[in-house]
């Protein structure tokens, strides 16, 4: 596994992988936001054909890249195919992440989540609020612990606790 | 693997894995009833986004932290899509156990399991009566071969041996 | 892996793991059966809350404790909900299996092949019967063959061979 | 591993599994065209309760008694908890032969493809054809490559090349 | 695994896996369109009976063979039980994927995405774009991101990016 510090401190690589197949790019949006939260951090960036491919992408962006931890983005297409592609995918990636002792963040948007605009909007939400997740595992572990059993939906308004 | 022996005596180390999608934090519940069941037991909890997050959270608490035995808690949607991610997450919580030869009580309760009132009900009760499974596991494992075959329902009235 | 050999003779070890979730305490037939069958035989017993606990209940005889084959009893209700952790939990087994190189007969019996009586006289049947193939696996593989493709079916009338 | 080479020769080990569930004994056909097909080889046959029992038993033949390709042969019930114990039991032989690197070809003749006579032709024939594909990918890989993308159907007509 | 450098320069291997179940040979086309876009390539080609067979010849043609990447064609048909299989033969070329960290593009057909000529025609094209997407993601990986998110349909029209 390749050397992560930098003299004392330690850069944190998050890795990214995503789709041509997907029909929005939301690797962009959270890139921008890591961005914006976050300094010294170094990104790296995959993109293959389709979902199936992710988790692979993800396990040598940890086991080949040292990243700490990675983001796959895809959106899986309405038909009752592409719904067990995206069972099959979700099960390699929660694979990738026991083989690797590494998160993966799946973002996944189904394309009959929502439409048109409305679908394009939960695209960036969903990618902005899942990059927020991440920042906040690798640093600030414990804002995640107080957020929890509160009902957050990333990209909708969230459900909320229980009343 | 970090060290578990505090001089003649063993310290147990119990994790607890939770997410920010669910709408009732169970595992505030757990803890004060493993507190209530049990002294010389140390605690570590990670709270990560949804439930196909929540086997390699496990699997880096035994194999990182330490720890001998896991709950994960979830609160899967009622969609047909939330029971497939329910699925997906439940077998990579097995794949978790397998790889690191420690048990995983998945403690999930769906969000269609009951309604308003009774499922927080639900919740508390869920989390508590596996909290006082794993503290049998631990230190009794004999209690638990006691109730063998009697048709135990965490969180639920007991279905009872068959007559 | 602990020493199996007692003097010149080789003692084995048999895996019994089952769950509280059970109706009926279909182990306590097992045992009988299989001390009834045979002699020079240790027994060690596990017991989890549910299913999906079994694989690594067995994975742990067979690695920790040194069994040379396990026996799994569960029982799933009769819900979509119990039949998706039934297909989990078999999973999980087979997996369990194939990381240790070694038998873990499933003895299942759902919840809703039977009712009241013949329910309990199923789990009654299916224990024994497979607690029979158990030992014809240790000690009279050849046996197994002479049945192959015979259409048993533990815990109910044989289908037979397709005439 | 154990030593296969006699001498300078390599003779080949094939490994057949089956099941006491069954109701015709594919493998008996299966070995008559084996042996017809060829000489120098070895056959070593393990017998086991139903399909789930199917993958250890073909990676221990593999891992544990060297040999070189096996056969999983089932006939899987018409009801739906038999077609999830297919899938789970066709899930695990892919994961077996992932394993150990080695093919095992899954040879299930499932109840309700036939009726009476025609479904006993057809277990005969489906066990006969897979026998001639274990040959060909032992000893003339070429055959197979020849025959890629024709259509061919173990057991029934063959669908032929797309026109 | 075997050398896979030549005087300086590294020689890529492309490994191709396919089926004698499969009515088109794709793989024809995809090794003509691979020769057509790429120089100093070697590709290694395997025919197995089916689609479950795929995933340990893919992960044999790189762990034994050394291939850098792999193209695994099939096409699976169009009963409940066929789809059942697709699942299967995905989730092994998955794992087989995260086993050798090495990419596997799994290139389907299903039977009933389309009739007659116009699926000859879909096999044709699939192979071909697929075999373009291998050539990316080996030698220009930046193209693939730069279709990040556009789309992509290989075989059909290109379903485009949102709008």
């Amino acid at each position: 596994m390749p050397h992560k510090k930098i003299g004392e401190k330690t850069m944190k690589k998050i890795g990214i992988a995503d789709t041509t197949f997907a029909r929005y790019d939301m690797a962009k949006d959270a890139i921008d936001e890591i961005k914006k939260s976050s300094t010294g951090i170094k990104i790296l960036r995959i993109t293959v054909p389709g979902i199936k491919d992710l988790p692979v992408a993800c396990k040598k962006l940890v086991e080949e890249e040292g990243c700490d931890i990675c983001m796959a983005f895809g959106m899986p297409g309405p038909d009752p195919k592409d719904k067990v592609t995206a069972q099959v995918a979700s099960q390699g990636i929660v694979t990738a992440q026991l083989l690797s002792n590494t998160h993966i963040l799946e973002v996944f948007v189904h394309e009959d989540e929502a439409k048109g605009k409305e679908l394009i909007e939960l695209c960036k939400k969903r990618a902005r609020e899942h990059a927020q997740n991440l920042i906040r595992m690798l640093f600030r572990p414990e804002q995640m612990t107080k957020r929890a059993g509160t009902g957050q939906r990333e990209g909708f308004e969230d459900a909320g606790p229980l009343k």
